[in-house]
């Protein structure tokens, strides 16, 4: 029996302003990587995006990124090692509190935008980002970006992980993603989608635009939640996966 | 044996900014209150401050106030009273996970600025604001300013608690602070105030102007910590309490 | 020839999180008011909505309020007055720059949220908001809520001002609006808002519910841009003003 | 008679916090360049610094920088261009009203921190700031580190500007500076700074380490204000300049 998870970005609002569709997205994915404050999300997002991932009984991730409001946390900043460190431990320490006051907890952490690029190129950065995290919290899961620098941080810190591999992008042979600007590099067709996932996940393998297989652990597989046709494409992702005999449940980390 | 805590706001830095000498504070105190980085401190400062304190053997508590750092959380805000309650949990969660991270622990919550003299007045928002931080974390001492709304609140909550009054402010026979503008309101002298401590703590009461006794448990003192001689005057109250026969130890919570 | 002048509020988004729909709006509207980057909005989103703005031949407003993202300048804050003062200063200077830089101008000031509900309370708040104002540009056409303690702080520093009314709100007999709780206080039928105001506007007074004519100033009525059906009710007014006979123009100011 | 300006960053307090004494160096200075409320200071203290300025005679500049006030504006971000404009646009228009309401100007503009540094290495980025700047305010001049690509681009751009040289700082052969891990990169001496300083302005060259000298144009001199014994070293390469005969003015800028 195949199975995988599937999880996105959410929690994302900020005071006023709101940002994707949680509630319907909590219906279909089994985890959710919830904004710490950081680059989105406040207090009240926080809690009302736990509290309904817990009703959906959805697995919680911590989602911390540059702590930088105005950009979303999309920049690169060259913020010093250890300012990254203890910001990581804040964002990380204010999920779990948060979670714990709504009688639940929190089982991952996946990183957030820029910060996330950087970390799947650099794998002490990646190594410094975990290291905080897990100094907060030594059980959590961590997810990685297969095949990438971040996945070669967690197996040298020897922590749990899930491998985690994108629903709507076209991969090089390196396993880096193609970019933006070339055709095809994003796959618009939900069901196309959903059938290159369900070949990957039994592959266990990154398949590649040349046909390259990549051997790697695919636990998890991402889908986006901030675009206004979000929720009808990661539903159909779901459904196509489902048709293809995998089964949809939330991850277990593994050393 | 006669014995008090000494507690000090303290990890009210941001960014480049310095506040208060808190290395200073921290021999002299044994309590240190340590901003959440909602009214004052960001993740360096916390972790920086936190360390000093485990470091010197003080006592850690959180210390949270209205999320508004231009305005040094002294502004009162008409906060609607579940975000101002989910605001207390982020908070009070980062430090908690903070400490973690750094092998120690939150030990007591107290309120800051504006936020602390609404409570003083209010008990439903003094319970709010408990309540919500218990619910991260229920062993957390609460500590009160003695006499008022905080304390009613924290006896109907039935928690852990503890008691506390200022150093240098004069008292009005209902137990509230002499208003500034007063003369006399603020103790200038640190031997005086000291050998008024010691008498209030023995005394087990507030000792008003007019030489009124008002009985109350006195669990800790509150030296300030952000003027230019606070370390001075903070020294000379110490020293000053331990001539009178004081023993100076971070306090026990009571229910 | 009646006419009157349509305004609302906009450049309300901020980094990555969007609000209203401002390039909709800017066809009905004569008027609007754009955020300063204090309750909202950001240096991009002021010069984007600006520039719509001047395109469109709409009359740009400075729009500042309390300096509180989170809150969206919702929150009554007590911040010193001389402090608030600052805050306007700096908001209506930035306004004022980013327009020029753009070849076009800002026309008039209107108070945002919590803080334009206190100004409309207390003539002494709303003397000190225009005066500040008034010091970066002695010019602006300044909007009151007419008939309110707005009206009379511009009546008393003897500046260019505009008397508002508001579209979808009842009003009570001493000109405060019909309080949100009570049956009838906001008018969701576009067609009979419309009516009323064309009413109102020939008349030259405030109609209260019990009929109560309340004689005052109306240069511009103020539309809502933040909810789902924003734009419609806002088209839907202007049609109905315009079947009424009145003619839609940017106001003029009056001392 | 040879004469030159002298330079200081200030009004970079921020809230409660305070940093330099910038009543001190408002004796010293002839140009005072003011932050903008971006990488530090509020509207408070931008008008307490410009009515400091004002009354002692100070030219008054504007110091934009990145929008990141917990970084302090030192680290690097890789902002979008066109934001990157929009916000110096902002930042300087709040300098330009404010001052205004204060009855004063700004007469220059000088760029802060990481953004300095970056438009140093990068003449299109420079352009795009001064350009940015120029658009709210084509009378400022520009204040450039001469003999970097600040200086090419304000060459390119034909714009009115001034050349500046650091106090306490040794020079390359490119001059670049010499990094602080050199021993000799930072000058302590504050009368050996001062005897360089008349040298390099007399020459009207940075002279180098080596001993070359680099003809440029020095219209300032750059003095720091945000160390505990800034103002003394800035007192004394005052007078060490007066004492060689330099006569201290606010610079004039030239296309």
């Amino acid at each position: 029996m195949i199975r995988v998870d599937l999880n996105a970005d959410m929690g994302e609002s900020f005071g006023p302003w709101k940002m994707g569709d949680d509630a319907a997205l909590l219906k279909i994915v089994t985890s959710a990587n919830i904004a710490c404050g950081g680059h989105a999300g406040d207090a009240d997002v926080m809690a009302a995006t736990m509290k309904l991932a817990r009703d959906n009984g959805v697995g919680i991730g911590a989602h911390p990124g540059f702590m930088d409001l105005a950009g979303f946390g999309r920049n690169r900043l060259s913020v010093p090692r250890a300012t990254l460190q203890n910001q990581i431990r804040y964002q990380v320490a204010a999920s779990i509190g948060m979670a714990r006051s709504l009688g639940t907890g929190v089982r991952h952490l996946k990183l957030h935008g820029a910060l996330a690029n950087m970390a799947s190129e650099d794998e002490q950065l990646a190594r410094d980002c975990y290291d905080a995290a897990l100094s907060v919290a030594p059980d959590l899961i961590i997810m990685v970006l297969a095949a990438t620098a971040q996945q070669q941080a967690v197996e040298r810190l020897k922590c749990d992980w899930a491998g985690e591999i994108f629903a709507d992008r076209a991969y090089n042979d390196d396993a880096t993603l193609v970019d933006r600007s070339q055709p095809g590099a994003v796959i618009h067709d939900p069901l196309r989608a959903g059938r290159r996932m369900a070949q990957m996940v039994k592959a266990g393998a990154i398949i590649t635009e040349s046909g390259r297989y990549i051997d790697t652990r695919i636990d998890t597989i991402c889908l986006h939640g901030d675009t206004p046709e979000a929720v009808a494409i990661a539903a159909a992702v779901r459904r196509a996966l489902e048709e293809e005999g995998v089964s949809l449940a939330t991850f277990e980390g593994h050393a």
